[in-house]
């Protein structure tokens, strides 16, 4: 790629950012598109607008994400949310830190010398023959072999990976406090008084599964335990509960035309409202909730009585007795009576609860296979999208587009977006697949599932999009010899000399990530015209327009991947080509500015970890830091650089600090400490409250005073009532 | 080695063990030497003889011991010992149940083939000419290249590790059991009620190391909570007590002597009490003892007020607080306030418990470092040794011995057991350095460095021994093909092909090891000479006599190798030298008889730890079994053997039997199971006396009454009272 058509995009990138900043500054200030713009101020009760927001400064939204404090981030989107921004503030911090060593020394130095030049006028540079650029001269590609000058190359991998250490260590201990913050909060959390009981074995005679477990546990803690709830197969009475759902928004829906129209709606009752006799909508679903709510009734009773699961929550009278408990083996044989944390009521997963745990393990390394499987079949269509979309390649194979292509403008623009922008569809496709997979896994909790399928993606991510891409040029030509005579040393090798050719088409990605990534993420002009078109056209009552506009999570299942891969590229040629910091600093920077904003006023978090994702961040920032070190250890041996050696120290540090980081930290994430369990509650906790938190939807009864709850449930105790006042 | 040298090492050794079991039978009757042979009956308060041990029937001995079942161990010498033939028995279990189908198929097999002969007749066995023997036609290398008759070795590995899985299943279900019923027996035991804690953070101004435990442990526990003991620094203390101790025998000695021959006897006050002016020795030491004693009780103060240490016992009320607590993460900084169970109070090593956590793993690391430099150095002094043992090595390099060696009979004696001899004797030296090295990691009990011990000594063992001495004669001539291509494959064919060689050297070892050391170990002959030695000669007093005779514990570190060692032969011989299996089922049989009958009557353990060497014992078991897998795979793809890819499922399988096994019991003997503490007790604890039975001897007050020991321990709560009533 040209200097000038990198320029080309990198303009175009930033024009387009700016049209959608100030598009988004008129539209945001519409009365009609408030739910869009301010959805979670909404839902949380708040007004939308705050004064200033209100003016014709296209900054307003800069200055109010800079003001808020971490504080309000975790009161409005609460402690995984706060803990994103400490990712995205310590990426930030690392990069701003290197940069402002390396780009004032690397630059100058990689760009008065002259191996370029040199292996041009000799012919003996063969592989990148005349697609070098003026960027080129200020990487490393352009320092000739043995230079003395591979020191200042050297010391800035120690200095990067220095501020590494000193940066990830300030973040996880910041981490570890704001979680344990959280977790003392003098709120009653009924997930703090609850664990999750899995592996029973089948009870006695004569005994149900509940009185067993109650008899369990009420043994072991004869003080502190307060009762059970047995986990249900649910998946016929969550059917009738949907199917009751929809009939009562239909009626509300038939209730509304009426009321405007003041026409009875009818509709007919066969497929899909087309066919069938032609009936009164009212008086047709009034029946139909009517008949569903008796089949419901009758389907909650034999799931109670029948369709008992080797699950349950137990629910504690203390959060100290709970913490303690989820951590103790309490069965002599391990695969028994096994305990965990419970999840929050809301993102438990019922249906994978009745899983045993060496089932658990074998489905666990399965579907490692299957993703290993994905990981090595998608490398085959990503090589070759790379590889086609060079335009001359192009040209190659579809000689009919040369007239178009030879237009100059459209040159540009293709040879600028095309492969980034097939790289970017290919892996919109992945995330649906990975959290279905990780669900599969057998884990018990949302959370759980989302960290799982981000873990893939991001192995994914890295060894397709970042190895792949890197390696296509130089694979196809020395794939024989590597199969001829398969060593490690060799494929570092390999990977690092072709490293920085393809150092502009990272450049160009990061851009284009950010500027239309960020663009549109701050404008929301997708969801902004889905919400008119339904508003419009098909939502009639109050809830559907809800729906409608309903924002969602920040799904980190995806988000959390791609700002780690652009970490991956931006720590690999960081001291290759340091110019790309200046985009990491760029990306990372209006990352946190534009998801500051959507997190204060538009995004909805559909679940509460108490910061969890953290370990795995701060162990994939540290696999980043590690593969960049390996890279610049071949790289520098690639140079023929003497003292390469003295990077291996480097690497084994990172081992080690890696160690030190899971001893001193992990075992919080892992379980509540005590000591974090046993600060005092505001006010004695409702524990019929707590308990009541856990039955779904579909198995409390509809009469609003009535949560009798029986069956599946213990009983509560008087025992425990005095113990626990 | 010739078939008859073979047969009269045999055949010696089987007269020496009848010799030493008479010796045994007719000296235990003697009534001077039943302090000897029933030191365990006389400590725990038994009549030694019970009635049928006084025939004159040399094997009424083997009856007791066959009709003793293994409650009756576990009540005279715990669980451990109980676990202890729990292993003998199942690896007894496993060799007869391979040989009941491995001698009868695999010996008729392997002399019916002519291997051995056609190679010498054709002169290709280049390696082993001349030194093959009978029993060489009855292991495998007696069987052609690509003979079908090996899918019956290859059935052999099958049904070997088949049955050893079996087995290992059954037997570490059985000692989960054994060490649940321990834990939940009725009596109150210190360790249930304690936890250990280290680690500590310097407590905030103004409060003492104990305070601040105790309003840490007690906000966590406000119920269960009952008081601590912080460790102090008593290397000072412990010395000024040993020498009081030391002056309090020397005073009853001196008292004894006059009481026996009504002179006053004296001493020098000097060195040694050899020089130095002559004083009468009651007074003296009396006078010494005074001193000694006021300045124990200053130094005692001291310790108390300003020797405490970041650790500390804490004590619950109940058992099941005490488990819970121990296996609770307490601190949001993991490395602070890690928690353990308590040690029994007599294997506590103090002198360990201040090291930090980060510092314990720094040690450890290290110290695997010195122990694997230790295996490797080793290396070449038993190379050097196996290799100048074979006489005619020998002959070569002294040869001046040559008239001596000519004649027959010691030349037969010397080939028999020269090299075994000298291996005994270089492995005698190790132990001790093990067991320093173990406890320099900081480990904070007994059991657990000897169990460390334990694994440093099978590894030192396996690599040496095994390895070493099987390598030995082939090794110096391959090493440099080594050297230049180092393989792994290379390396297992090395070694597959050198076994058959060895398997004599072997079944002499065993051989040797069963009839001499268990001739030994049940005759007693050399703790019974230093004991008549010591009482006639040395012994003064009571106190002195019952030190003279005192046995000692089981000393499992050198135990559980030793017979880990015969194991692993005996598995990586069974199938290519099925004879093996006869000297392994004789080794562990003669073994269980005579353990049984010391555990019985000689032995006194010096802990309990509930079963806890168990996982290792199994884990190693398992790792002999893999090594055997292994080797075999080698063995018969040396043989050239078409179907050899069929033992590697049998490896993976093992891989998988040991993760599930791991995982389904291992968790119970790292804690306790809360299912087993919260049994009920005979009666209830008198926490004041578990709480005493951790302060040291040196640092309890004299007075007999009075226990106040203040200062490093909190004091006692009404509260708890009230709650622990």
């Amino acid at each position: 790629m040209e200097f000038g058509s990198f320029l080309v995009s990198l303009g175009t990138s930033a024009v387009i950012f700016v049209v959608l900043m100030l598009l988004f500054t008129w539209l945001s200030r519409k009365s009609g598109n408030v739910s869009i713009y301010y959805p979670n101020r909404i839902i949380k009760g708040l007004e939308p607008w705050e004064g200033t927001s209100l003016t014709r400064n296209p900054f307003a939204w800069m200055r109010e994400a800079f003001t808020s404090s971490e504080q309000d981030i975790v009161n409005v989107s609460g402690v995984d949310t706060a803990v994103h921004f400490v990712f995205l503030s310590t990426v930030l911090g690392i990069f701003a830190c290197s940069g402002l060593l390396l780009l004032p020394t690397l630059l100058p130095i990689a760009a008065t010398d002259h191996n370029i030049k040199t292996r041009v006028k000799n012919g003996t540079d063969t592989t990148s023959k005349g697609t070098f650029s003026q960027l080129d001269n200020l990487s490393m590609a352009n320092i000739t072999k043995k230079s003395p000058r591979l020191w200042a190359f050297l010391g800035a991998v120690y200095w990067v990976s220095l501020v590494t250490y000193f940066f990830l260590w300030k973040a996880y201990k910041h981490v570890s406090t704001l979680r344990a913050q959280a977790l003392m909060s003098a709120d009653v959390k009924p997930e703090q008084f609850a664990i999750l009981v899995r592996d029973m074995p089948s009870p006695p005679d004569g005994q149900t599964q509940k009185e067993f477990i109650d008899s369990y546990f009420r043994e072991i803690y004869p003080e502190t335990f307060y009762r059970s709830l047995v986990m249900t197969e649910n998946s016929k009475v969550n059917k009738i509960w949907e199917k009751l759902e929809g009939y009562k928004k239909k009626l509300a829906r038939a209730e509304a035309i009426s009321a405007a129209t003041n026409n009875r709606p009818t509709n007919k009752t066969g497929m899909c409202g087309l066919v069938g006799k032609k009936v009164d909508s009212i008086e047709y679903y009034t029946e139909l909730i009517n008949e569903s709510v008796a089949k419901l009734e009758t389907e909650q009773k034999a799931v109670l009585a029948e369709k008992q699961q080797t699950a349950a929550v137990v629910f504690f009278t203390t959060r100290v007795a709970a913490a303690s408990a989820a951590q103790s083996l309490h069965c002599q044989m391990v695969d028994k009576w096994t305990v965990t944390e419970a999840p929050e009521p809301r993102q438990l997963i019922w249906q994978n609860l009745n899983i045993k745990l060496f089932s658990r393990i074998l489905r666990q390394y399965v579907i490692y296979f299957v993703v290993a499987l994905t990981i090595l079949f998608y490398m085959v269509p990503i090589a070759f999208v790379s590889a086609i979309t060079t335009l001359k390649n192009l040209q190659k194979i579809i000689p009919f587009i040369k007239p178009v292509v030879d237009i100059a403008f459209i040159r540009t623009i293709l040879e600028s977006f095309l492969p980034q922008i097939a790289l970017i569809v290919f892996l919109a496709m992945l995330p649906k697949l990975l959290l279905f997979l990780s669900k599969s896994e057998g884990i018990p909790s949302q959370s759980h599932v989302i960290r799982a399928a981000s873990g893939k993606y991001f192995y994914f991510s890295v060894f397709n999009v970042f190895l792949g891409v890197t390696l296509a040029g130089t694979l196809f030509n020395t794939v024989k010899d590597i199969a001829k005579n398969p060593k490690l040393d060799m494929v570092i090798n390999l990977l690092a000399t072709s490293l920085p050719k393809s150092a502009t088409f990272f450049l160009t990605y990061v851009a284009l990530k950010f500027f239309i990534g960020y663009g549109l993420e701050l404008s929301r002009i997708i969801p902004l015209i889905i919400f008119h078109l339904k508003k419009k056209y098909l939502c009639k009552t109050e809830a559907e327009v809800k729906e409608a506009w309903y924002p969602g999570d920040l799904s980190y299942q995806t988000r959390v991947p791609g700002d780690m891969l652009i970490l991956t590229i931006t720590f690999c040629y960081s001291v290759i080509a340091p110019l790309i910091l200046v985009f990491g600093i760029t990306y990372f920077s209006l990352g946190w500015l534009v998801l500051r904003n959507q997190a204060l006023k538009v995004y909805v978090p559909s679940y509460e970890s108490y910061g969890r994702m953290w370990p795995h961040i701060h162990q994939r920032i540290l696999a980043a830091l590690f593969l960049f070190q390996v890279l610049m250890f071949g790289y520098l041996g690639a140079k023929t650089f003497f003292y390469t050696a003295l990077v291996i120290p480097l690497i084994i540090t990172s081992l080690i600090f890696g160690y030190v980081c899971r001893q001193k930290f992990y075992g919080a994430f892992e379980h509540t400490a005590l000591e974090v369990a046993c600060r005092e509650l505001k006010q004695s906790p409702d524990l019929d409250e707590i308990f009541r938190a856990y039955i779904p939807h579909s198995l409390s009864t509809h009469k609003a005073e009535e949560h009798e709850f029986k069956g599946a449930m213990s009983r509560y105790q008087d025992f425990n009532a005095i113990s626990a006042a």
